[in-house]
């Protein structure tokens, strides 16, 4: 197990993924901050390699291992972006990726990972029989684990868009980011005390799943929950590297229902021209939620990610 | 009539627009380029203030009036994208501006052009009725005509967005853009005809309204036709100014089939995460349609506009 990750880690990864990640633009609206109330600035992750930030964690802990431990391969368990974007960070170092994907996933997302190169291990659903393939294949293979969001390379990484975000936009008020497993909450944490120490660190976190906001309140994690919410991307357990930083670095979560992350999306879509998932989308629906706590301030939002099925828009579902 | 547009009052539009005006971005997808097989620069009109490259047009000839000439504000009809770009330039402007719109438009459009402050004057449909209608709010408000295309300023504001993106993108082999009434290709001529002789102008027409390529072909416009196509921007026939400068300035015109059009949307939402609407993925639909005419090239693309119906997309049709 690697020590906890640090801000130098995460300076440190900035410059080992630069050669393969996209320093993607800050985007504005004036008519979304009209709505706001606030100056937004829009971190656009979902225009990264393979649609989504997760690819700067990855990138990171592939290009931090040794040529030895890299030379069987990296693993994952994960059906989302992480495994896509696992896949290509192999693909930049040429190293074999082994991906666990739960049977009954999105064909689609499973052509993306495939598309990389990575291979396909089946096993069925739920987080224990993904942890135990997971296992299985890194044994047989010899590949190093790269788990979603509990690994301090991972959460090292997905910092670096909050370093790139302050570089780009100038002095902010307060940073949002989506939380699910916490990598990025974690590592913007990290990015945000080392450049930004007053810049406030705001979580956003779906009702059916807000177990983050549960776990920093009683000061452990709350694991026994069942996720409820269209984000797909936040359905995952706070993972304890993330909650340790966070509890250290102080966060305030913002809980948010899935109609109001779908109205934000939508907004996003029709206003920006920029296709983003809910799992992205949620962050700025909580700024849009609480008038009163951004007004008149700076506010950078992270956009994590775009990778949305284009044949089941979710305000399409009642039609 | 003002004399036809040049070279000359492309580069006076840039200036006149420069304060108002969005300088939108090039953006690049290496994943469409191994699909083209050649290198192209996407100009993100899309991104432009009311969603589309119209704005550019209007505003020059909202602009380049004098205060005289704007004392009675100025006038058009449109259902689309010139409608709301005309009432956005007048509000830079803080003059009126009067749009004869069909009754039947589209709600969500007709909402967009009055949001942006311009009063909205209700014709019967067809082109006949719209000009008659447009002719008596003229003539009753004292307002200036500002044609969506058959209009020298418009012109040459729309050849903006080529000089922009010719000095962004580098040398190009071929531009490629939509073509409707005319203005965006005429313009984009005149822009190439001043900084990039060498570079070929492409146009991009739907099968269901090719009557550019049969005026140019003939020698002669073409009006004698009734449009199907899903593109609701190219729908209507080419203007005379823009005539005479693509017949003198030469283009060549590959006709896209609606379907083609509709996948190249699609393509563009799911791999560049950018929202385009149909009138525009048919320039991209073009070349992904004749990959030996562009193989190995620099092309430059103009995604045109993004302003798209989010509750009608084109392939949930058949659900």
């Amino acid at each position: 197990m690697p020590a906890a990750a640090t801000f130098d880690d995460v300076l440190a990864a900035a410059a080992r993924i630069a050669p393969h990640a996209q320093p993607t633009p800050v985007l504005r609206s004036s008519a979304i901050d009209a709505l706001a109330g606030c100056r937004l600035a829009f971190k656009a992750e979902h225009l990264q390699r393979a649609g989504a930030f997760k690819f700067r964690g990855a990138c990171n802990a592939v290009w931090a291992l040794t040529d030895e431990q890299a030379r069987h391969g990296v693993a994952t368990h994960s059906s989302g972006n992480h495994g896509a974007a696992l896949a290509l960070a192999a693909a930049t170092r040429r190293i074999a990726c082994h991906v666990v994907v739960p049977r009954g996933a999105v064909a689609s997302k499973l052509a993306a990972i495939a598309g990389y190169g990575a291979v396909l291990h089946r096993c069925d659903p739920g987080i224990a029989a993904r942890e135990v393939a997971c296992a299985t294949v890194v044994q047989a293979t010899g590949a190093r684990l790269v788990h979603p969001y509990a690994d301090a390379a991972v959460i090292a990484g997905q910092g670096t868009a909050a370093l790139e975000l302050l570089a780009s936009a100038g002095p902010l008020d307060a940073v949002v980011v989506p939380v699910g497993g916490g990598g990025l909450a974690a590592g913007t944490a990290l990015a945000l005390a080392g450049v930004a120490p007053d810049c406030q660190l705001v979580l956003a976190e779906p009702s059916g799943a807000a177990e983050t906001r549960d776990s920093l309140a009683r000061g452990e994690r709350v694991t026994d929950f069942v996720p409820d919410t269209i984000c797909d991307g936040l359905r995952g357990t706070l993972g304890q590297p993330g909650f340790e930083i966070l509890r250290a670095h102080g966060a305030e979560v913002l809980v948010v229902d899935d109609a109001d992350t779908v109205a934000a999306m939508r907004l996003v879509w029709q206003r920006m021209k920029q296709v983003i998932e809910p799992s992205s989308a949620i962050a700025l629906a909580a700024v849009l939620g609480h008038p009163a706590r951004f007004a008149g301030l700076r506010v950078g939002v992270v956009l994590s990610g775009g990778n949305v099925d284009l044949d089941a828009l979710p305000w399409a579902t009642a039609a």
